[in-house]
């Protein structure tokens, strides 16, 4: 692992039972509670991707976080991806499944130039269905998705195949 | 005005009926999608509080976003306020008021090192009670709060009121 991942890792909590019995969440509060880590790793994902990308995509909630800080960081523009419902203009929307039943995101119809290339960015990658819905939507609004940053992967969900070739990029698989 | 809030105010547009028929919502998207503009937002309000302060809550889930931008300027950590059932450690809650019945907010009970001073960033005040909630959180986590910063102040809704003693900038007022 590299110096960024065994930080990432450090600082991850694992908390038992949640969301649900038998389920043990990776907590990243403490992660970004750190203010050097969270420097660390804002500047870890904003080097690998300066000059070539032209606008972050934060994913909400916890995709924000770092989205926003990247986008400052590189000086970019920062496009919030939200659950239906929550964006004020006009927006396009997209579904995704989940274990029991399914869920909505949506982008600003007009959030994009045309062509624009988008770092998509949020905490975990885990089934993909949030990230794959992400891109259908920023390919939609006329842009295309550069790459895929998440500080967590968990591999076994396989999320990765749902991407197709959409680069991805996990500081930490487990 | 100052250089700062007219770059706000030319930022944020206007969105009738959002969320509801007769209102009208301040999007502050393009604002945050201007990557020279959140550089300037950013640094506004980081450069108030630099060395003031030892770590910035955002609220969800627009506050995460200044919240965390600033955070990583001041290279501070930041923690996060959370609608309910979102965090996964053991939380502090507190209810307040809406239009129509009651939301409720939360804190990890062990976010903030005794006597930390907390700079609580949102996007919007308006009637006061997701700040007043907020601050009640961190007082009762133990911390203090040295200021609660927004992009916008709703003055006719009187939300300063509500904050009491805590020291309240808002860059815009309407």
């Amino acid at each position: 692992m590299s110096q960024i991942s065994d930080l990432v890792a450090s600082k991850l909590r694992d908390i038992p039972d949640f969301p649900k019995p038998g389920v043990v969440f990776k907590d990243f509060t403490p992660l970004i509670a750190d203010g050097p880590a969270l420097r660390e790793l804002v500047r870890d994902i904003a080097q690998r991707y300066a000059g070539s990308v032209d606008v972050i995509v934060g994913i909400e909630a916890r995709g924000f976080i770092l989205g926003a800080a990247v986008a400052y960081e590189l000086e970019l523009g920062m496009v919030p991806v939200r659950k239906a419902g929550k964006l004020p203009g006009e927006t396009l929307r997209e579904s995704y499944a989940l274990e029991y039943g399914t869920a909505e995101i949506e982008v600003h119809t007009d959030a994009f130039q045309a062509g624009q290339r988008v770092l998509v960015i949020d905490d975990v990658l885990a089934t993909g269905g949030t990230a794959e819905a992400t891109a259908l939507l920023v390919e939609r609004a006329g842009a295309k998705v550069a790459a895929i940053e998440v500080v967590l992967e968990l591999a076994f969900l396989e999320g990765r195949k749902r991407l197709a070739h959409r680069p991805v990029n996990a500081i930490l698989t487990v």
